[in-house]
């Protein structure tokens, strides 16, 4: 198991991924960091019209950009910056409506190997604790040179 | 297992699907369908640079959207305009690096029930029949009136 | 949401199973209930010889079948006895080793409705904190009468 | 991607794994091996009494079992004997009701990494062709020497 050490906070992390996912902003800043800490992060997507469907429901997509966005934050605040890290797998279950408003991601390594780490996502909206999504992911590390 | 009677073309579709996922074209039109056939739909991401992550690599979030979109396609090509559809789980695997390009995603329809319908999809870059990757999504369908 | 009440203790549980998957226990008695709790189940596989691979490792089937099994007494404890909920889906991760030994898969329901239940398990070797494997494990719910 | 050339036939191979999964015959011999094809495989559950839920429904860990054999077996007889991989996810859909009777699993890869192998497999019941279960499976590589 890796260290559970965080390795940096979220305005620095925020930072280095403002500069290689710039595009996610396209539309204005809708992911926050909250927290990091060890083997775990939480994350905000602050759900706009644009993210919305029919009925004001938070779309599925918004929801796994999301989980792939909350992975890798607690992937690099915990592991260090490993820009080459890459998604092999994501598992998602949408488990309830969203109603519009924020969706908090808490993510938490359930397995940080050499080679893969394993995690799981569980999706809020604020000021519930009912679950709206449930998801894993799988990251695949570059080799150690 | 439903019978597998394509219900509309791709126009009317895509008629239908702008009008309820307006958003989906904020940032200029990017998803085409090209085919809805028998139990099956063939739809087309024109990635752009906003699809692109360092190194000129489509987003891991660009293929699931893309993913989402096209099981929706093939299963309202194929059942009728069923808007209340929800998607229940997706489960994708990103199988080889994905470089700019149109990304082509065939998807079909597993299982055609009552209650839920199971898909596979497969997205392969145009001009190539290596798998960029593959998924499987499964949506619950509203309960007849 | 279903009421997280316990509708039975792992004594009534294990009859009513008894009865239904005789064959489970055809190389002798290896699955015990340790615990129905709300929302919650905790179920022990007893690994011998017969479920170890090369290497003295818990196989993957022996650990997806325990999956199967601890997710179905999650679901009758708190749900009532629903001899006709099937799965519909398994995703499993398989996380370290698993040496010999008693292996624990704790279950906990993330959604209990009316026609899907999704719930997610951890399990550990008996005596560790690590994980081995974590599922995610969804049944579809009979038609209600 | 690895090269599709078939490395050994059925009986060497079952030869093999009979070696290391003694086990999986406790009961009476009742896993086949059909066909090994490029990056593709045939397997064969003869389901008898043991693997019968009520009903008669072939249970969910019979054919969780089945995709871990076929998926070993399509990336052994392709890639070489190699005993050190590890299944490390499957995620498998079941789509209908599977009477008594044979169970065969087409597994193929989906991508033959040198770290990471991806299949997907299609149950059907012999002399149907409605699917029964459809599943992926991913596989790690041993580490070359």
């Amino acid at each position: 198991m890796v260290e559970p050490a965080v390795k940096m906070g979220p305005e620095e992390l925020t930072g280095f991924l403002d500069k290689i996912f710039p595009q996610m902003h396209a539309l204005g800043r809708v992911f926050f960091i909250d927290e990091i800490l060890p083997n775990k992060a939480v994350v905000r997507l602050k759900a706009n019209d644009s993210h919305l469907r029919p009925g004001g429901t938070v779309s599925g997509p918004s929801l796994m950009t999301l989980v792939d966005y909350a992975a890798y934050v607690v992937l690099l605040g915990n592991m260090g910056l490993q820009a080459l890290a890459v998604t092999t797998n994501i598992n998602i279950n949408f488990l309830r409506k969203a109603n519009a408003g924020d969706m908090i991601a808490t993510c938490r390594i359930l397995k940080g190997g050499k080679r893969l780490v394993v995690m799981d996502c569980e999706i809020v909206r604020e000021g519930s604790d009912e679950l709206i999504a449930h998801a894993t992911a799988t990251y695949s590390m570059p080799p150690a040179k």
